[in-house]
């Protein structure tokens, strides 16, 4: 349910639905508008009448919600997020890019990112310290002395921080070395995990999962928001299907269903959409041209020789390319990037 | 296996080597290209040496392809497929807009329909005259009494008509009422049915089927090619995945890795793709953004009464708003439209 | 609608019925049961009222069927379809086995193969004539060539022949030398086909279509039965997803819910459901487990060289054991083969 | 790479195997088999010779592993792996029974089912103390305290506990409480999770990924196995598709290659499978058909009233019918139970 107060309620009023809220063992979620106050609020809500909220002074409307997330569903939330960052604002006019490597790899090659990322605007660099990777055999990221190669680099170049978390144990050292939480595609529905986050006091980049429906990417979604973090960012990075002419099959088409579901930004990671880095700068204009509100790109100095992920990697001459199409692009989407 | 031709390579050499491929019992395919000739070969070419057609005069190379489709390879014939029809030419550097209404109704929609595109500038419509329906008590169309519609509106107004063909039976019916001939989705895989319209002297618009694989639909397209008919135009419609957003998984990212494994223009009917009406417009332009050579659009003057596909059917209005997003891309994308 | 009559309803009774039905301009159906008849209609009933059917003498009651199937429903016909052919029932408590080659090849294989099958008590040899291949260049098949062998081995054997029909064009061919025709998966809703099997008067085993759902699968059904052939089979064969340690995913548990949803016999191929003979014979107990009607095995004197799906196709000692452990499992399933 | 000993190596050149193993900075697993020994081992071996190890005495051959998993697969391991637990052993000849809630509800749902099933011989309970929810508003699990309940009814009546563990919090809460732990379909890719279990001394159920595949399915036992913890027991519960029938895609024939590629055992799940009640026992049979060592059924005295997967779960009754006929099946095929 969201009770929605009259343009110009008191404080008193708003912290009267708070106090009647926490009366009948739900939690309030106070969601502060342009015009006016809105007030979620989540917890087992079926046996509570609207009048009970109606009657209050200051109070427009009681509005049930219907769909089973709450806090990301448009209807609790008319206006598009804008999620803060020290490095900018993501969201409704901005278009915001994300790219560096797959993995942090020694502190070269992050320095030599972030200053190209910099020096062309990029205000935000991936990186992963922590790996998910299928084999145990694997490479699994330099961990703890990657996400002090990221703190550096940000330290010395002012480049915001996009890096990985996979689990809870490590959540307050990602918390502090990055300014955007990543949640990868196979943890989705780690629930502890995303409990974890929601607890957190960074926006959270949250991946589809493999194979989530619209609907259980909303709900993990929910469970961040749930938490008291409300800034999630959605991220789709391909599903899994039949098709095998690339690593995942891009779901474009997600965008503008989850645009009229949902107020949250949605981003697109075309490197893990398609697998292969001379499908990443057609799979990035189409994302923007569908409506995205930023892209996560792998680019790397020499892609080459990365540690990982190195047949999607893009060059930085190549991200140089796709910049210049998408700034073109950004003028028609009345965008700014 | 393809024999490159010297650029000045003589008829008579031409003919020699034609010559020599059938005495294999193969089935030769002149390519001529801007500068010189090739020629593919079909047919059982495993026991067939390169050496026999390299020692003859004029020929430049013999070179084995590789991919199981031979004609739609683009090992075949490097250069794009420009598609002639008496309404323009479709690939290389135009954009071809095909609209219309999914059935054939009667011959007031149709001639409203075929009005309005013309005057903004569409030379395609389409209209279903033979509908393929789930159910046998659906509305099957019109049949040959909705080709007599179309006939009528191509001849008074001059639009080229698509329309689809689903049996042999009626082949020679859809070729004479039709620019560009339609195979639909479900039948992609009816090898009868495009072994018949590989006979044909029009285009061949091939839908690709709901879970077919790019090279299971490319082997589509080689059996209307190795029937003589070239002129394929490939249209991708959504496949079919768990997710549910949408009727089906719009699959954009195919538009590249099928650039770089032919030469055939590829279309994209974001209609069927995402099955809603306000999701078309966003689709439509991310299809650009992503290489495609043209779109189909399901059109109608009055889509809530349309006989059939009503929801992503969009009203003329919302067709002229999607037509000026996309001429604005066009120019980006170096596209004429 | 349906239309159930007293158990001892006349014939003028059951005429008057179907009379009204025709009166209303829908298609009488008449369904004999064990103790009744029922007369289903199909067509537009929307607006056709039970009261007018009600009334009439003889009526028991009439049903409206909610499933857009009808002919196929349960609803409309509660016991299981006993399918009758020359070489005996298919369904209810029959087990039925049909075995054979991917394709006709010689005079030699069919015979031998023929006479294997009768020597074990299998009924039904498949053999496909027409092949429906991915590739143009791929053997197609003997054609009507193989009809002949198929004649000829049933004419000498009494071998019932299940073989594959891909066009109208050769129907009545096919029609005339099995005794149950083959719908194969890329045809399942190839509309124009369905329509032409419904006037057939053979039994139509109808494999499900690579990615149908049941719903649709059972309106294929209903195409055929809406031309008035009652007798289909239903064949599952493996339907196309993410996974990939088999040709095909069988859906084993599309059984249950079939035989709710439908009174028509289920069988199951799994050899295009595995694609590889080592698990052919775990699969094929698993069916027979899950509820089917049927096995449908490639088999050959020699797999390894025959000219089409070897690596499915089981020799003549695998189906022995084969059929050891089913003869097993039918006593506790409480089916006869 | 595995290092094969002879027959009756010695204990110390088994040591020295190991040493060997140890200075190339590869971490050795000895696997003791009936009539000799081999040794694996893990790490990065690419560079490391047979030689070394052919040269040594007591030692019969080094071979390489060409999958990318090691300790799972066939080729390191070729005898089943009995999993051994206080309830009895998992595996070979054994068919193993594992019933109970969805959740741990109350003591005396807990007693009551642990007691019935006891009495039908089934000594495995599952039930879940923590809950993986799609939605943070649902039902979290009992959590500590339903772990109590499932220790009292171990220590009460003997029977063995299955229940899930969702993260490294509770890994020690969990592995003391359960006899099996479970990981759940969600977190078959929590790496942090699986190598957390790699170190339980406790048999590990893996269920399947919702779209995994059967390789990524055996990298993640890989995880759990490099860990030190031999005792995986893999659990196929549906993956997701187009089809819409069921709940999920229950994809019995992953049984086969499975047991081609892995000793280790392999159960079912049709509950989750198949998210109908009606169809669990006809899947749970053909599961057993199809080869697998172990089902895993949702089954709770009142599942109208059952707290979490009530439209799945079977009561009492039907349990015991199921378990009548798959004793029946289970001396076709050779198992005990």
């Amino acid at each position: 349910m969201l009770v929605v107060m009259r343009p110009h309620a008191s404080d008193a009023e708003i912290a009267r639905v708070i106090e009647m809220i926490q009366s009948k063992g739900l939690t309030p979620h106070p969601l502060p508008g342009a015009t006016r106050t809105a007030i979620g609020m989540t917890g087992n809500t079926i046996a509570v009448g609207k009048d009970a909220f109606e009657v209050l002074p200051g109070v427009e409307e009681a509005i049930r919600v219907t769909k089973p997330y709450k806090l990301a569903s448009r209807e609790m939330k008319k206006d598009d997020t804008l999620v803060h960052t020290a490095m900018g604002d993501i969201g409704l006019k901005n278009f915001t890019m994300i790219a560096g490597p797959c993995s942090v790899e020694d502190e070269a090659t992050t320095m030599k990112t972030a200053e190209f990322l910099l020096s062309r605007g990029i205000r935000f660099m991936r990186a992963g310290a922590f790996k998910p990777r299928t084999s145990p055999y694997s490479f699994q990221g330099l961990g703890l002395e990657g996400l002090k190669l990221l703190a550096k680099a940000r330290e010395t170049t002012g480049i915001g921080i996009v890096t990985e978390l996979m689990d809870v144990e490590h959540a307050a050292a990602v918390e502090e070395a990055s300014d955007i939480i990543q949640i990868g595609t196979r943890n989705m529905q780690n629930f502890s995990l995303l409990k974890r986050v929601g607890l957190c006091r960074k926006p959270v980049l949250l991946k589809r999962g493999m194979c989530a429906t619209l609907e259980e990417w909303l709900m993990a979604a929910e469970y961040i928001m749930a938490g008291g973090n409300y800034d999630v960012i959605l991220c789709e990075r391909g599903v899994r299907t039949f098709s095998d002419h690339s690593r995942n099959t891009l779901d474009l088409s997600v965008i503008p269903p989850a645009k009229v579901l949902t107020h949250l930004p949605i981003f697109v990671d075309p490197s893990h959409g398609t697998g292969k880095r001379q499908y990443v700068a057609p799979m990035a204009l189409a994302s923007m041209a569908a409506g995205a509100d930023g892209l996560m790109i792998e680019a790397h100095p020499d892609p080459d020789h990365a540690l990982s992920d190195s047949s999607q990697t893009v060059d930085f001459h190549t991200l140089d390319e796709m910049l210049g199409q998408l700034k073109q692009l950004a003028v028609i989407m009345n965008k700014q990037m």
